[in-house]
């Protein structure tokens, strides 16, 4: 069927509007959506209408696709970071809204730079899924537990024979009653690996309600946790959790950032640590989502899950009359395959950065991507920070921002 | 000068990458830094190229500009909700990449349309902006303190000098030792107001430190909280406060969901409820932050704040046999002026909500946005719930996703 | 009766364990208690029968009274405070049985008094008692909430007909999908106020039932939220907000602690800010709750309240080569009457601090009680703070402990 | 020396008010002090002055003693429990000044039995204390955490070379920045556990700085988390985490409490995990921290670890017309030797319970303590839900309390 013919079943009630697909090829089916849809509502969506990949590439990504959404890119770098994964420079594009946000990041690398680079590491990688079983009672709740305990080598088995790439390294019960909830955590490589832990748990789930009085209530108990602020978290971490520190010497925290190492020490400390401390915070740090969430559209990441990427701390000190600064992310979820990593743009974004599809070895490029990301919001931190000690945050704002 | 001279003079070192702008319309700049940045890097950048709109359209929300990000976008709805800004049925736009996500969120529309709709509210809306100064010791943070509480008519006055929309709600100081936070809350309008919020307080904060022995040290002290996840958020609301709510008839449970209001009852109770709780978490909900980011990026928001979208509460219980389920997002930030809302893609998005620039009265587009993102992440919610209540998470993630 | 015809009658099931009071004199039916439970279980209950007052005296505040627990009872002090309610030296009790604590504390007001005392301050005072009540949905919540932000003054009126003592200072509802929570404050002079608050909360729900649609389910719903740890406490305040300062020079703190300013400053914010933050904490000092538990033991506060009184931060920091260091604690729960306050050891432990009974003006003998508890827990912070520093935290556990 | 003497010598400056015991005994010491401060305070110390054990008794317990405390105590019981480590009836000796406190106890206790008992379980054991040390930068941070994790051996053997009975069981290394937080967790049978955990700690420090680039700070780095509200407790526990659950018929239910299964399950569920969530709290029950101090005073705990003790979850459904009702306490630390156990009232207490000194096997007694605590606590959550179910918390307070 071509767009009209596709319009008009609609509208007969002939066929339902999320199965123009079966009938059209996907951009077909994409336009006659933006017709109905402009058609109900008055909207003009030329611009939406205008995305530049064939819709079928993205059959995996959406469903009732009519159009894509288009975010402005810029880059930020050359990121200079002594990784694990990574060494020297790398560009990071990030794809933002906010005015001032590129050109902070950017003044942030700069300095860097100049202070010779920054260190990162990835010190953990596990991406969680944590079911909710019903036993009877606590004493069947301590049976479950003990026995998940006692049986991680049986629960690896099954959990891994529905994949090729992952690995479960960690399984942990907790009890709530007559709840047990069960946190396992995944090696997964270069994918994020949300889903791939989903399935393997589930394969697990079954193992365990055949073994122990437990019944499934729910695939997802909320101890995953995914794209909640949750402090299990910022504690324990979730897929990668990522560190990157720097040493910048005082001349260059002047001329860079207007402004003095024990100023920044000094913003830091009363606003990052005991402003956030007096906010119940789980995020001590002063917009690390900024960066995370650009980079997380730029790169095709789940950006819901920006939600975690804020569980992070940043630190601050005079070291000897420099600067030390550091950014810590308890749970970065990346990937580097899968979800929306194939997407055009996004491919090219992470061509950019270096570390477009599957990694050698395996794992290698997520955590290149992670350490890349972490030092670019430590870049953000940094630059942030020398704003608001030299007393500019507003200013900043009216001269590149709205 | 056209491409080429741009970037021949960045490789002479004659001009910075970021200084394009200065030299050439914003598309050949764009052009220019792709060029570059495919030679540094080999990346082949055509699709971030092939961007829908012209570059110094979003001047003001990007630097280094050289594409942009392109994320298939869907739709859901018609949405049914009667709000106080909104009555009956509307259709929201989701930019996303997460398969099986907009096909979640229809179902629980059409759930909520079968049920004659759901009910929603904004029970609250402050912008907030929280500067931290020093003073000498706790003597001088009570004087500081007890004299915002009692000026807070002066402290308006030149807050609201700044602005010709927002007006200054909420004045609250908190005292640290010798730090002093005052957490301004405002109501913007149709923006999302955190520029306008900055600003103003940069104004109140002179009137502050005039007045009182108190030095600014930052002028965000991390109780506003911007992009953290923060219990401050959570319980006292930032931006909007929305709550949503539907009763679903156990027929259309079973035959929307598969399964029973009981089973969605226990699954919600073990998991958004006691999983949440034992995760130490300040969102109890099941993947609300999905809908939100997915809405965000379509109409132009600040994805970085679905940090604070995540704050939300959902509860669902069995009433006379039914279904009743309500979401409570306690920090929903959203505009439909400023930021990206300006952009083309994003304004389409906008004007499919029908809510596109200022409302009338204003603030109304704004809150009826808020309502309609609060009732599309309630049916996310109760759609998810479902699935897991009828055990087939990962089965839809094989089938849906990747 | 008798003892002899108490312990007959229980035997005999004439009469039941909690009944003997109707039948005897208080100190009749202790021993009774304790013949039976002796019997019963085998302990030899000597010391527990051997309490130094009248068993009457406790009625209000035991029931099944077999007799008293007795814990050794220390003093710190003179503490040196310049305060709001109090100036100059005051002694106080510490009742506990952690070894070494009451030394620690001790050292720590040593060097206060050298360094001519603290400075402390009560910045805030309400009690707090947070009801739930049950709504149709979200509309209704809506309205209820309106109508109890309008109506504050008849909600005052209700509340303070029940006392004689007690203020209305904040109503503030909060909204969760179907339920609306109302926190109310309470200025309760030397009370604690927890009773109080209760009793003018429920005359004042009463008025909220009449004039909404909103049913009450619990005159509790833990946005109280009374012993229980809860940022809404740590962010806002329950009871007095607290905060007592020092600065001591530098050559004090080595003859004192046997470390430097920077070595605590590094020990504070490496384990109280950085460390409370990864621990997920609401509280960021090193252990208030030593100071404060042992204080309201001795003087007859609420000691489940602890829990609040742990919600403290402590910072400390060089300034021109001293130390300041100071505790703020958000949610401190005291009183001078009621409660436990008139029992014999207790009150007496109050007059030592000079603060027994109502104070004059109404509610500063609370102030000052706060006051010095606070700078207490400040010189045990100190104290522990330069302990770690200097690296002997075990082993003076080791001499002076188990 | 003699009282006089003593008295004397301390006006004369000759001797320092802590140093009298060296000079004289215990009892004499403590009436000298009692002496001295009576004389400068004013107040009438009698009753503190008539404890009913020998002073140096205290010795291990207290610095400056001149007295005791004395709390009346009341008993609840028979709590008729089935645990692992207890079967049948004990009852458990509360010290509280808090009104209708034991009644209310009491009266769960009373429903358990009627419902044939509880079922209680010692889910996880371990005492923690975790270090935070210094090192250059984050490569550093992964290297040492890297060793840590290679080598607990090393670090066992080390620790537990300082112990005849604890047990090194776990060891996990955290990251942030340049600061490495290790945190262990010991078994330590019947103890509470926390000064041989830190003695052990202190040896395994010393292995760690040994082989890795690390410097200790302090001991104690506040991921232990020791007194303090934090999430790391209420996630992984610290000491014993416990549940306890019993399911009461219908009909019970009523007479007992006066109201519903179903009302009792609504205000838990508003109440403790919706109330609570909206609150950011940690503990999301009613009042277990009553219950708990009180039964850590009767029973010589610590007193301060109440606040760990509170990170407790209690959830109430109704199951075939009858109320099934839980309580997990995260973070109970308890010890039946050690601390104040051997001090007289509090033996006493715990041969009530029947668990005085080390149990057989080791460590029976504290996993009864915890299993009957626990209980009670249980008990206490049924019995205030069903007095806020049944609309008389305020009215129950007038009666028994203030």
């Amino acid at each position: 069927m071509d767009t009209d013919a596709l319009v008009d079943a609609v509208r007969d009630g002939e066929l339902r509007f999320h199965e123009l697909e079966q009938h059209a090829d996907f951009d077909t089916a994409a336009e006659a959506r933006r017709r109905l849809v402009a058609a109900e509502t008055g909207a003009d969506l030329e611009t939406i209408g205008e995305y530049a990949f064939e819709a079928s590439e993205a059959e995996a990504n959406v469903e009732n696709m009519f159009g894509a959404a288009q975010v402005p890119m810029g880059i930020v770098g050359p990121i200079d970071v002594d990784g694990d994964a990574v060494e020297g420079a790398r560009r990071l594009p990030l794809a933002t809204t906010e005015g001032a946000l590129i050109a902070s990041v950017n003044r942030g690398c700069a300095a860097i730079r100049a202070a010779d680079g920054a260190t990162a590491r990835v010190l953990k990688n596990a991406m969680t899924r944590a079911p909710v079983f019903r036993v009877e009672n606590v004493a069947e709740a301590k049976e479950t537990a003990t026995w998940v305990r006692e049986n991680t080598d049986e629960l690896a088995e099954a959990a891994e024979a529905t994949t090729s790439h992952g690995e479960l390294r960690e399984v942990t019960p907790y009890v709530v009653g007559d709840n047990v909830f069960v946190r396992f955590g995944y090696e997964t490589r270069d994918a994020m690996g949300m889903n791939m832990a989903t399935i393997a748990t589930e394969a697990a789930c079954e193992t365990i309600t055949d073994a122990t009085p437990a019944e499934l209530v729910a695939l997802s108990g909320n101890l995953c946790a995914d794209k909640k602020p949750a402090a299990i978290n910022s504690v324990q971490g979730r897929g990668r959790t990522v560190a990157a520190d720097v040493e910048i010497p005082r001349d260059l925290v002047e001329s860079y950032f207007k402004t003095t190492p024990e100023a920044i020490a000094e913003a830091n400390t009363r606003k990052n640590l005991v402003g956030s401390a007096k906010a119940g915070a789980l995020g001590f740090n002063a917009h690390a989502a900024n960066t995370i969430a650009a980079a997380f559209l730029a790169t095709g990441q789940d950006i819901a899950q920006v939600v975690e990427g804020s569980n992070a701390i940043t630190t601050a000190d005079v070291r000897d009359g420099d600067l030390y600064a550091s950014l810590t992310i308890a749970s970065l979820e990346v990937g580097t395959v899968g979800g929306g990593t194939k997407l055009p743009t996004q491919a090219e974004a992470l061509d950019i950065v270096g570390v477009g599809g599957g990694g050698d070895p395996a794992g290698s490029n997520a955590d290149a991507l992670a350490e890349v990301i972490t030092t670019a919001a430590l870049a953000g931190e940094l630059s942030l920070l020398g704003a608001l000690a030299s007393n500019h945050l507003a200013s900043a704002h009216e001269e590149l921002g709205r």
